[in-house]
């Protein structure tokens, strides 16, 4: 396992800054919160540019408010134009307004990696507003997306296929595959396609680019169910890119961090399990391997 | 200097946690962003509610948009209902309501420690809403406080009386004890009052009880000006207490953390230094000294 503390990392005067546009989460399980975590977790210096508030407990959410899209707007121009920014982080944005205000923001900054988490969990209750989010993400966010990080079934969602909600089932790979071909054909770089979600006895990741697989990770199934596993992959590849990884080396870097983080997890309350995102600092990690 | 390495610290398994009322600041210099920094450096799980977007850049605040009280209560009833909490922190609430509000929830906790920083700087501009909300602090939060973290400037326009804008006045002494008789008078168990704003080599900061003057302490006054000293000390309080130290332990404690995270902050945009929260992440703090 790699070494997290940050003290083996060659830390520049000033952390490299990550813009995240997300949603306010009380329990700091996702959202905002948890994005802040794993960024400062990983040295980084978090920008959180609020969205929405996601009225929620450990367990599951009840409402979602959005923030108006022109507090959204101000949020983002104001600090981008006072501090220089590594990577954008985008999680969830609460409206279709607010996407399309930030992916003309994003638009100006062609050059920064964009790392892509849908949350599109949020938009369960939402019904059609929820699928016109899920719409607007595809066609606004993901052909400025540089890695998109999903599971099988909000990628399906995501590109408006049918996915069964069972066991990985083969007969419907041609659908996955053909999900992930028309993400790719819109312009996002890369796809992180996430197991966690599966069944089995490992949790795969592959990462697919635009010239086909790049790597596959496997990593020994955790038990319990997490709350924020993959908005702290998500984060995690974002901080590895602020810090100059290539991506490919990011994104095995984040699967370490968010392996670790939930083998750490803890319950605060009567729901799910949080990622310690602070595992290395409490004297765990390596040590107990 | 103490040791801030959290591997020094018998951790449970699962952190205290602290819920924090406060305003998003998508700097990360002040507001929940800058607590959750604060709380998970020092060991704590932050809960935070989000009461208001403060637009700022690292120079200054431009506005301020409260959020509905009916949200604020929402948010924090549902984390209330599902996470043992051991501390309140509040900052900037973002308007009469929201206060209001959150001194009702509040009052539902009686044994729990409640630490305020009035983050009075956010009311700046906002002319007579801003007195009503500093009113409203003063007639609703500050009875059921534990400690009050403030400086003298502050202290005045709170309780309002007149206070010079200049040096520290010899002849001004009457207002400034007369102004934390009225604090004390009016139930807040203990106030410290901070001279990061005053002059002279020294940071010379002052807690004082319903007993009179507890502890004073003397720091080496840094350069440079910062964004979020206040609400550093403050949110490092609520740590300390969270993990079960008494107040003056946990105010020494508090301040042994803002001064090195003061010594190693770095300026991410064009103003003010933010405060480096995870100083000793990045093995600055004791080994520099």
């Amino acid at each position: 396992m790699a070494d997290f503390s940050l003290m083996a990392i060659d830390i520049p005067a000033t952390p490299p800054a990550v813009l995240c546009f997300g949603a306010g989460d009380a329990t700091a399980g996702s959202g905002l919160a948890a994005d802040i975590l794993t960024l400062a977790s990983m040295g980084c210096h978090p920008l959180p540019v609020h969205t929405a508030v996601l009225l929620r407990d450990t367990r599951s959410v009840d409402e979602v408010w959005a923030q108006d899209a022109e507090i959204v707007v101000a949020q983002a121009r104001t600090i981008l134009e006072d501090i220089p920014v590594a990577a954008f982080k985008l999680g969830f944005c609460g409206s279709v307004e607010n996407l399309a205000a930030i992916a003309e923001i994003l638009s100006d900054y062609p050059d920064l990696a964009l790392i892509v988490e849908p949350a599109l969990y949020a938009c369960g209750d939402l019904g059609e507003a929820g699928e016109e989010m899920s719409a607007a993400l595809a066609d606004l966010i993901l052909p400025q997306t540089t890695l998109l990080v999903l599971g099988r079934h909000e990628l399906c969602r995501l590109v408006g296929v049918a996915c069964s909600d069972g066991e990985h089932d083969e007969t419907e790979l041609p659908a996955v595959d053909d999900a992930l071909a028309q993400v790719l054909a819109g312009g996002t770089e890369y796809i992180l396609l996430t197991g966690g979600s599966e069944h089995g006895p490992q949790v795969v990741n592959s990462l697919i680019g635009q010239a086909g697989s790049v790597r596959t990770d496997a990593w020994p199934r955790l038990g319990g169910r997490f709350l924020g596993a993959g908005t702290t992959l998500a984060a995690a590849a974002a901080a590895a890119l602020a810090h100059g990884m290539d991506l490919p080396e990011a994104v095995r870097e984040a699967q370490e961090f968010t392996q670790q983080a939930l083998r750490h997890a803890y319950r605060p309350g009567m729901g799910l399990a949080l990622p310690d995102r602070f595992f290395w600092a409490r004297g765990k990690g390596d040590a107990d391997e």
